[in-house]
């Protein structure tokens, strides 16, 4: 079934207009380009809202941001809503300073996200910082293991009830929840922390995996995770004696290059919780 | 002929300044290094110059311009006009939004380009759009193909003749033109398409080209031209059973850091119609 | 002895903080991770107090500065002295700008840096440009050679001295002093000059390095130029025909990532003069 997913990107290009951080922007652009999407970047205020206006979703990173992009966050996300394109938030940061926080949360305010990503510290920012999201639960632990997989996941539905988006809190085992359902995957390894932007990466792809789909969010968020993490091991079995994490980062987007739907399907691990 | 004009990279070591985008700023650095060349990255209005003066050849690459970006491409252009650098433009996305196509208009009213590269879109847009180029016939198809080429053929040099510049437009046909004569050239492979900046990393390298052949801007333009889609076939010939695009783009990079006059002058494929 | 400098960045996984330019970023930020540091990039004055306060060192690199990464520098720079972290600067251009030159020396007159670390070129330029090193002979040559080697060692010892910090030279020897001791490295191969950023790598490992090694900055700095050229020579042993400098790169931040303290003191070659 998230074969399918994947499938559809690679039958429609859609185009992602990406306004990301400048340290892993262009694994994101390949990325893109390797599931089958087309990307642009393009960040300044006086430019994103023709930008915006001629692709499929908006992928909002504020990893790198600054006064000026921020305004340009802004400007496209309420360009792209009104078109009614998928809109993605990736919160890089968001708890690790009062800048960050606050724009993370200022736009959950002004936006209705389509999907958000993030690890699990920066998505219990959200859910305790954003006036939207008040009242959520937000005292889970700071990672999602076994032991404490009930009350993540309780944590991750309750905010996408909130929000309306979907929200995709990935780590050790990911959790992609709307209000009803809630993916717990398990594809993925763990030397893929040792490389920069695989969650950039994931943001980026997930973008495009949701405008080639768009009667099935949540499963097309689903399938951008279980994806990533599956090309994170068939990279990882790839590497050879003497490769690190730099050529790991090329296998990675590699795999997703040659992934094709039926490997999805049999490579991807998960189970629903409703 | 071509191959003489890489020897001359090779052996002049061109140190080009690039304004351009931070997508794909690392490969555009890396590329040039493997053509024989040095680069510098600066786009700060108050550096721009000193920089620039220091430097043989301007490369302007408006792929994720800014307002300050956008100030120090003309403070920059305008230096090195004065000091009879070359200067190449490379439009990336004129057409996409007003902004960028009025940056690249505008940037061509006020300076003489030695080179112009873009894909026929963009170029198109600026025959339209430019004062300067105003009633060259644009009415071409949106691709390259062997049913098109004489209208193509004769846009693009009535285009060279308008601004004074040599004209490159990429595709799977690629075109190289100055008024008299063009090349028309049958490098590259189609899976080039899949990584993000192989364009812009041709921009570069062509600069450093021009400036390393100052008496021969049109051989010079094609011989970047040939080396970027001969490197992209000699990569493609080393892909292995899983590699992908992230690895394609490395391969390319290596292959014109190997590229000798030799092996450019026995791979490049084209001819040159008057 | 140099080993147990990488073992400790494994063991603490230091938390540095990199104001940098946009060309190499990626590679910096792969490489920290590589050496068992963690990055985090930020540049916005509004952004740069929160983000350095969590990290345990700062990378000043002035690669394609701004005016506004200029503010963030000395804002982070500030924030960072007063927290008693690690501060090291790379003055990625200096003497070829007034700016860069000026940002440079600004830099250096308000804020003591654990180290500074850059080519002959550079160092010589704030060696003369500073106010705070007025005095320091820099009548050296302008490559650090068996021929030089007896003036450059006593200019960066004399550099040293003045500003209190140790001071790096890289080239085909590499410098690295305090007042008293200057290590005279020999890893390292020429062809790492056709790799754009492994400078601005190094700078960042280097800072891993010292806040990881508090109590021994002058051999914590002289470890991580150390572990670079080796990872330079063992990289290049791993190239395979029709590999170039963008394979390089890669191999090279593997090489790090494989690195261990038995590697590193196998294969440093130093000799330290008094």
């Amino acid at each position: 079934m998230l074969g399918k997913c994947i499938d559809n990107v690679r039958s429609s290009v859609p185009l992602v207009h990406n306004i990301t951080n400048y340290v892993t922007v262009n694994d994101v652009a390949n990325i893109l380009l390797a599931c089958g999407g087309s990307p642009i970047m393009s960040d300044e205020p006086a430019d994103v809202e023709d930008i915006t206006s001629i692709c499929g979703g908006l992928n909002i990173n504020i990893g790198t941001l600054n006064k000026s992009s921020i305004e340009g966050m802004h400007k496209a996300g309420r360009k792209a809503q009104e078109l009614g394109h998928v809109l993605l938030l990736d919160p890089v940061g968001a708890g690790a300073s009062a800048l960050r926080t606050d724009t993370a949360v200022s736009l959950m305010e002004e936006l209705r996200f389509t999907a958000i990503r993030g690890n699990i510290s920066e998505i219990k920012t959200l859910a305790m910082g954003s006036g939207t999201t008040k009242g959520v639960d937000a005292d889970v632990a700071d990672a999602v293991t076994d032991e404490t997989l009930g009350s993540a996941v309780a944590f991750v539905k309750e905010l996408a009830q909130k929000t309306g988006s979907v929200i995709a809190v990935t780590g050790a085992i990911d959790l992609v929840a709307d209000a009803d359902r809630c993916f717990v995957i398990r594809n993925g390894r763990p030397e893929m922390g040792r490389i920069t932007g695989t969650g950039c990466q994931l943001s980026g792809m997930m973008t495009a995996f949701l405008v080639a789909n768009p009667d099935a969010g949540l499963e097309a968020a689903a399938a951008a995770v279980c994806a990533m993490g599956l090309a994170g091991e068939i990279a990882w079995s790839r590497m050879q004696e003497g490769d690190g994490n730099s050529t790991y980062r090329n296998r990675i987007i590699d795999a997703i290059y040659n992934m094709d739907a039926k490997t999805l399907d049999n490579g991807a691990k998960y189970e629903v919780i409703q």
